[in-house]
């Protein structure tokens, strides 16, 4: 027992060093874990033989000039699974180990007033034929992470208003279809969309560690990453800025309340009578007066919330992504000018306003990135070494 | 250098079992660290030279019934320093180890618009007089944390717009006066008042760990606390509930916005022509109108506010301390009623609000505590031990 614990933890501190500063031979592997040499080369077999890890190939220079065989992080065998659940569609992305997105799945959908058995079914589908496309390509499913448009509470989906969901177990509902070899249901996860897409951000976009992420979606959520961490708040339920009061007599919100950022900037406020976001961005291109209207309330009323969270979150940036992203250029002015009126005798700047890199796959890549964290903290646990 | 250092980790060890579970014999505390007794008599040995422990004098059954002398905290030697400066008021008081409130001196102040030299010099008198007294008691201070109205990065005081300042390094200007045995700079901090004041309730107040303390004075601030430790954001500038928008087109506020929380809830909007809190509290049970119609404005904005607030902070409670402590049954109502209004739909109940039980003295006890703490973590280093 206590053999086994030393091992797994070994196991993570060279898988770790592997992939921190990796290709590695085992020498420098030994070197800096201070694990022997003995012990290096027989958790570096067993990481061989789950194909975690791949020799290099090539002989490069080792320690102190001596030629060695590099160790690298392999992305052939083990991936992981990201879900979600949006208001307009369904996606799903397969990642690998090394962080290489290995197929990418959208179907769209109208989940509005929905039943959670209808859509979690048409998911489980999704997900089927992703792993089984990632099976054939010999990748090996190791756990899945799920992003849901509203806060998650112990695994609980409190409230989507936009897909008419209360307090449903997502989890229990979706029978996921890759029941092989180690895997179980605590290797599944639930958490808000708005929090997968900003550890998506932080893991796969510009590499900066602190930051607010918005996700602009039918609802608005915002995920605040402090020093590479998301701050979650005492439930789990913190960032929901797509509710904070914009206009205290402003229209009524589905939330119950009223004039919430959302009633302003969601995506039905910027849509209106127009089908679609690329047809939104052909008329602001043509400089469409309704088009520019509409982006113009929905960037002032983006400044307001925005202000009211620098002032409680502090964060060190704010990233614009989902709907957000293609809109950004009519969203950053009218949105920076409340920033920096509001906040300029606060602080000595506002945040910075950017667009987000990873655009509309943000949350399926966090919700991935999530359980690839995991094997490599532990890979002795979650893949069963 | 390394039995230096394995000797202090031990002393702090040692310290914190009697703290969290003392008065204890070197027989149990032996039991409880794994250290030999030998090595915990001379620790405690050391403790009791320094007055940080005491022996409990009335001999108690000690483990398996034999008996023996106990130890326990003492509050008869060390004390630490919570320094305040506010806009109406320099306060400053002493704490001793066992978190005893030893001494508390309060000079009201028109600090509006003020000089930093001037007040700090105020605020030197006030703590040299406090550091005598406490002396001639026999206690010593060693070390001091000071609350400022205003939001603080790295020692600098960012702004303070009721005091008028900007950019002031106040811990520069503050040159204390109890430059004893081993008291350096380093032990002096300077935080956010309403940070200290979340501290505060937490050691000296109700005892729960999760909630948003929110502090009215002039300015209005708040204390985020999630599982015991305060949310501090990327820079430190979090909790700025003051100057949540609560009207996009409200009145100006002095920190270059427009219809902050602050302008309708801060002291200034709640008192109107009436000189003082009490006067206020006065009328309030006189019934009247216009006193009541203040109280209704702002707990009406305080209830918007805090709806933002908890979307995005997720706070466990809402603890009201500062002026808003006696006028809590007047504001209560409009605040509550805002809150369940508006966040009913989205948790299955709003936060529940509660009011301070240490009232204005949060700030000074929470700057004074926060040394208390360093003591108990690290008493070799801090006591030169």
């Amino acid at each position: 027992m206590r053999h086994d614990s030393m091992r797994a933890r070994n196991l993570a501190v060279v898988l770790g060093e592997i992939r921190g500063a990796g290709p590695l031979t085992r020498a420098a592997l030994a070197e800096r874990t201070g694990l022997t040499k003995t012990t290096v080369s027989k958790l570096v077999s067993d990481l061989l033989d789950a194909g975690v890890v791949a020799e290099n190939g090539a002989v490069r220079g080792g320690e102190r000039g001596r030629p060695g065989v590099a160790v690298r992080l392999s992305g052939h065998r083990v991936a992981t699974l990201g879900l979600e659940i949006n208001v307009d569609y369904l996606a799903v992305c397969v990642v690998d180990l090394t962080c290489s997105v290995r197929l990418r799945r959208t179907r769209s959908a109208g989940n509005r007033d929905s039943r959670p058995e209808r859509i979690l079914g048409e998911l489980r589908e999704l997900a089927e034929s992703a792993v089984s496309e990632a099976e054939a390509a010999g990748l090996r499913i190791t756990g899945a992470a799920l992003a849901v448009p509203g806060p998650v509470e112990h695994g609980l989906l409190r409230n989507a208003p936009h897909l008419g969901w209360r307090d449903v177990r997502v989890a229990d509902l979706l029978d996921l279809p890759f029941e092989v070899d180690d895997f179980d249901v605590d290797d599944f996860e639930v958490d808000n969309e708005a929090n997968l897409a900003a550890l998506g951000e932080l893991w796969f976009g510009s590499g900066v560690t602190d930051f607010l992420y918005v996700s602009g979606e039918i609802g608005i959520g915002a995920g605040l990453v402090v020093d590479g961490s998301v701050f979650r708040g005492t439930y789990g339920l913190a960032g929901e800025l797509g509710h904070v009061v914009v206009e205290p007599d402003g229209p009524a919100c589905r939330c119950g309340g009223r004039g919430c950022l959302e009633v302003y900037a969601g995506q039905d406020a910027l849509l209106g009578e127009v089908g679609s976001i690329p047809d939104l961005v052909a008329r602001l291109e043509a400089g469409d007066r309704a088009a520019l209207a509409a982006c113009e309330r929905a960037g002032w009323a983006l400044g307001l919330a925005l202000t009211s969270a620098v002032h409680l979150l502090d964060p060190g940036m704010i990233v614009l992504g989902g709907v957000f992203a293609p809109l950004f250029p009519w969203l950053e002015g009218p949105a920076g000018q409340a920033l920096s009126g509001r906040l300029g005798q606060m602080r000595r700047t506002p945040p910075r306003l950017a667009v987000s890199a990873i655009g509309p796959d943000a949350a399926i890549l966090g919700a991935a990135g999530l359980v690839i964290q995991r094997v490599i903290a532990d890979p002795a646990g979650v893949l069963g070494l």
